[in-house]
């Protein structure tokens, strides 16, 4: 257990507990965190950061996965729930933010950056041994919440806040918060990438609760993640009654079936490990119509970018080829894409040095990891490709598993580990 | 044009219609026909006739394609729209009826079938220019209405009922009016022939409105409709995290995928001709996790029940065995199933004989069809299989295509023409 | 049985036994008649017809299926087996021949056709209960033999011009005897018919011996056979060691299993039977190779041209995307092919009436068929889009089936009863 | 290269060069080197060893991929090619022998594994530009050919053999010199190993000539190559007319094919690499007739024992259900298996050892690959299981690739390198 040692440390804990479990009762998924986003604003504004909304953070032609018809809902939904209508002016229709602290003092540029979605596809629990059911603060939507953590992401970053707006008059440089939209599907990135808003940053920092630690524990990631593409595909046929008129068809669900055989039979690659999954077909309309119309979901990965891409064109090659084999229309979306995330051994040697220090006999382990994938690897890449560096930790927490009704970071001080994390950082980069 | 040609003729008409648009305007899918049987009992009883119900005449282990959900909702729903509780009470969960009247003369037992089941799947045209919209008796249920002109059939039942009654002093032997349930689907008629409800029938008849034919034309079928099973695949598998463990998943989606590659593939067979159509796949519940669940639609057709029958099996030697391919469990479910239509060259003779002296310029074809199937042909082949003749005829109106949002039965006069063929079996079969 | 009644009969009878023996134990696949050419041509010319050969009688761009490298190799045979060299050399590298005898007065012009080819792919049984190997004739060359009749078809045809030269002066108009090569694989006739030979034929008839009728029995077509092409498929794609580079590798072993699943999945037709015999597959190189090369053999058939083109193009659509799909070169190459054979009711009503008239009990049957195939169709519908009829019968003899290592013309007097019926063909058609 | 620095490097390579050429020259394929077998015995006899052959060497029943009907013909041509007859009646059926030299005084038991056979499937370059055509010891043989170098591996053997022999004072313990038969195909190792041979081990090392290393360098293992089984499938259908008859068929090339789509798409593990290559399919008769007989060659390899058994598990488990869905018998036979190479520290340590005293600046590196599989490791596997240490290395060589037609051992000095390793770590392990 993370223990606070002083009143600036004792009154951030509360003050992250209180706004993760207000993020927590009021989940946004992906592209929809308008309610979200206007408050991270409010706070950083209210701390005396420039925020930076809207087009300044996010390209919009490079977002992945939008479903446009939930965003209008979505933002209306802010607003019912309190959402500062000034603020979501400022935004238009695109969510996340960067809080920018200049000190006016040289020194470096630093971008930490915290994911802000919640999850779509799991229905919290309500179980009474479920922690935020027990408590109240359990997600009231159907098929969203925050299975995954991001609000206790969010909620360090602006603990993050408070401690720079505290400590204003000892830092040197620029510091900028990035709160990212969309990080469930690897989809928001790299619309925050191509922004430019972390070209000027010579470091990056990302990190996740749990995961494989516990509590007490941080990881630091010397490199990992695979690298994915996620993709929906659409095939588009022609209908007609199976039994009058069998051959004027053109079977939508054939070559979905037919696609689905061939992409599961992407071969393996010398160049390291990979994945393919189809997870989800739906194709037809009746049973003694001909398939008008078939979609997949599938996403592929690849401990490298280059078996990564290999598998994605291919994907490419195969919907392609397969609607001429049956003679209909196919198309391929690409939904989210992330890369490996490589860290340098500088940022490494930062954390390994502040994890030194930690107390409460924290311990601090480097890995790596192939089993999942991380779009902050995108800004990373970015940082790094202009010349800065990138590194990424986790902090532990108990937990029962991501993605999982049940899911709760169950040492919520495990964020005062984190902050102290960030601290630290700043501590040594941009120290007067 | 058919003109009713005496009051008796006039009234029918007039009675036919106005049922009709009273049936078109309560639709109730196949198995929910609460509403429509209430109704049909109380005109029989009305008229005198006894009224079986129940598993009097549906076996209820032999009924296909039901939606157990539903059958509360649709009763309920029937109760509402005014059906008659105590006619609810006998009827059980089981739709359809049988009206029976023994004239107490020695004679044949002549069986006549009508089915009432409204189409699920389409939703009728709110186009002004449809007349059921225009007139306002058009469907109020979103993908439920009278697409396929039961209603129409339904009609003509009771008015060939009114008939009977008004001549019972000249008929001899009795007579059945089969009032059949879940067409649609070919998922009714079996349940009706098990019953045993037409075991003792030494004649039946059945017919269709519309087809291929226009105003003022019956088609008399020498043999026909292609035999065919509907069937429902389930697929269960075992779910895992496609990134970390995919070793661990067993696809549901995969074994779906691959059955219908398999079953599309099914060979043609010497005995005539065939179908198969997987109309429908749903597989999957997420991008990146091994699928657990998948289903299929499906149906085969066989100009014999040789040909159907080998193609059924196939397909449930394909689900077993792909089962085991993918290390999942594999169901098949019968939804629906029916034979082809058999009809006596006897009763071929008497529609003949019945229709040289049908008014109105009425012309009459001999036809076969291979394009569609009808569960009739199971009652049929019930009645054959015990001695007795079948017959089945179409009787044409004007009409833009079944099974379309704006199909009507646009000459509802068609319906007169259809009772005088029926009384005019009567006539020559039951004349004292 | 069928009996000689006069000399001429004796002796046309044992001359056809004495030929069919000589063809039998000398058998050459399709393209490779060099010898059997041969020797018709220089029975024909002793008897005074003019003999037409090479591009005459064969368009060599049209003609299918053939196996290039086989042909020096079969003219040298047919040379060291005595066949005459200065024909030869007349033929070229092209087989068949189309005796011709005008007989100086006017009349119509009428053409028999005559198939000449053995069948590659059965060895003759040599067993001492097979009569051919018991009397000696069997045939010496593994894997060829005359396992379809045609040594007896093209005896038939020599019987026929001896008898013409017999009666020449009673004869009016031109008589084509036509001894077609490749009719194995439907691969002959259309070479033939695009030469132009039968373009001023006013009637054109074939026939097979054996098929389902039996020994003193004629069988009549109206119309049948159905159409089909036979098509082979190759794939070329990348080699790679399976081991250490797999996504170096475009298997075209994939490709081609791949297209085989699509190809037997082809739909139903409602314009009638139809059929997709993928009956060869062949590729790869080694276990732990991807491979390079890939091939297979195949046919389709439909009971009409437009059912077997529709089957034929989708064939090659699916190959062309199935080679996009995995990224190989894919190719099909037509090897055969022929249409439904249509009679006219003239020609049907010829050889009826010459039916009527034929000894020993013969009894004639009208048929059709959809089992099978048979070029000669192509050839028929050549004359008849001229203006010409044409007409096709069967003659029956005791056999163990078509294509079998012990096919025997069992009955070896069925040449008698096939010589009857194309004389009184002529008979009727061209008497003085 | 590398410089015989005394007389008995002189001679010791001379002779290794000699007897190489021969091997070279006579080369045999797995299970078929009765010549190369009794060769070697015969040296190992003059020599002074113990000779063990047949069961004593090799277990009958675990030998894999046999193709039982070379077995006669080889033995003759081994007789024929000068064959010691009174060996040839030791080994009986069996290739292989080890040879052991018992010093008498105690010390530890030591195997040397060589393997023997040559390469079926290539056929060696005739160019004069290839060496061993030029010098004229290339193969004679068609197909067969050593184009992995086992003809060097030999030779080492027999050299090291006549270390042994003269140094044989100097020695304590035993020392055992395997001479394995079909390593290519992993089909030999498991056999030797069964019988029991190698149990009384301590220490077993193998090698091999060229991969990735040139001339003057070694590769010492620490652990490596990919488990790996190989599988022959066999589908049984129902042969049956396609035009005629298409039910009644049962399609051995379609469930090829369905089975081929299957194992392709088995899923990626997360235990680690694998692979599947379908390397050959061949199925089917004829163009139109129902395939009686298909064939599939495969393999599947593994970073490790598990996945490999995995991937070998799904495969069989795929070929029983796919049998069952196209109502076909199938049959799954193992070929070749082998398991990952494991070797102990103290293996690599004393091969380490060697190396730093190795002259000709001879460069050792350390590595580790999965890249290729090598049947030793189940040798290897079955000393360690039963206490003993394991090592691996590999001798470099100038050569244009393993299993090319125009490989060839170029710098044939690195047989010196080799023997130079082996004997070095008979100094360290069996000195007096």
């Amino acid at each position: 257990m993370q223990i606070p040692y002083n009143d600036e440390e004792l009154q951030t804990q509360r003050e992250m507990i209180r706004l993760r479990r207000d993020f927590h009762a009021h989940p946004e998924e992906g592209w929809c965190e308008f309610r979200t986003t206007a408050a991270i604003v409010r706070v950083l504004e209210n701390l005396g950061f420039a925020v930076l909304t809207g087009e300044n953070v996010i390209a919009p032609d490079a977002r992945m996965g939008v479903v446009e018809e939930r965003l209008a809902a979505a933002r209306l939904k802010a607003l019912e729930e309190g959402a500062d209508a000034t603020i979501l002016d400022r935004m238009g229709d695109l969510t996340g933010c960067v809080g920018v602290w200049k000190t006016g003092r040289p020194g470096p540029v630093t971008a930490f950056r915290f994911d802000i979605d919640a999850l779509r596809g799991v229905s919290e629990s309500l179980s009474p041994e479920h922690r935020p059911a027990a408590l109240g603060f359990a997600s009231p939507v159907p098929n969203v919440c925050h299975a995954c953590g991001h609000d206790a992401h969010t909620a360090v970053g602006l603990g993050v806040a408070r401690w720079i707006a505290s400590h204003a008059h000892e830092l040197t440089g620029t510091v900028k918060l990035l709160f990212q939209p969309a990080e469930e599907g690897v989809r928001g990135a790299a619309a925050m990438a191509k922004s430019g808003v972390v070209d000027d940053c010579g470091w990056l920092f990302g990190s996740h609760v749990g995961c494989e630690f516990g509590p007490n524990e941080i990881g630091i990631l010397t490199e990992g993640y695979l690298a994915t593409t996620k993709m929906d595909v659409f095939f588009e046929g022609t209908p007609a009654h199976a039994g009058s008129d069998p051959e004027k068809g053109r079977s939508a669900l054939l070559s979905a079936c037919a696609a689905v055989m061939s992409i599961q039979g992407l071969p393996r690659h010398s160049g390291g490990d990979s994945r393919v999954s189809i997870g989800r077909i739906e194709a037809g309309e009746g049973r003694n119509v001909v398939a008008a119309h078939g979609r997949l979901e599938l996403e592929v990965r690849g401990a490298t970018k280059e078996v990564n891409d290999f598998l994605a064109d291919e994907v490419r090659r195969i919907v392609h080829g397969m609607a001429e084999v049956y003679g209909v229309k196919g198309k391929v979306v690409k939904t989210g894409e992330s890369c490996r995330y490589v860290c340098d051994p500088e940022a490494v040697a930062i954390l390994e040095d502040v994890a030194k220090v930690l107390p409460d006999k924290t311990k601090a382990t480097v890995f790596t990891t192939e089993r999942g994938s991380e779009d902050c690897a995108v800004l990373a890449e970015r940082v790094r490709s202009l010349g800065g560096k990138a590194g990424f930790f986790c902090f532990g927490t108990r937990h029962k598993g991501h993605h999982r009704p049940d899911f709760d970071v169950e040492d919520e001080d495990a964020m005062l580990l984190a902050w102290r994390v960030f601290t630290g950082v700043l501590a040594r980069l941009h120290h007067v």
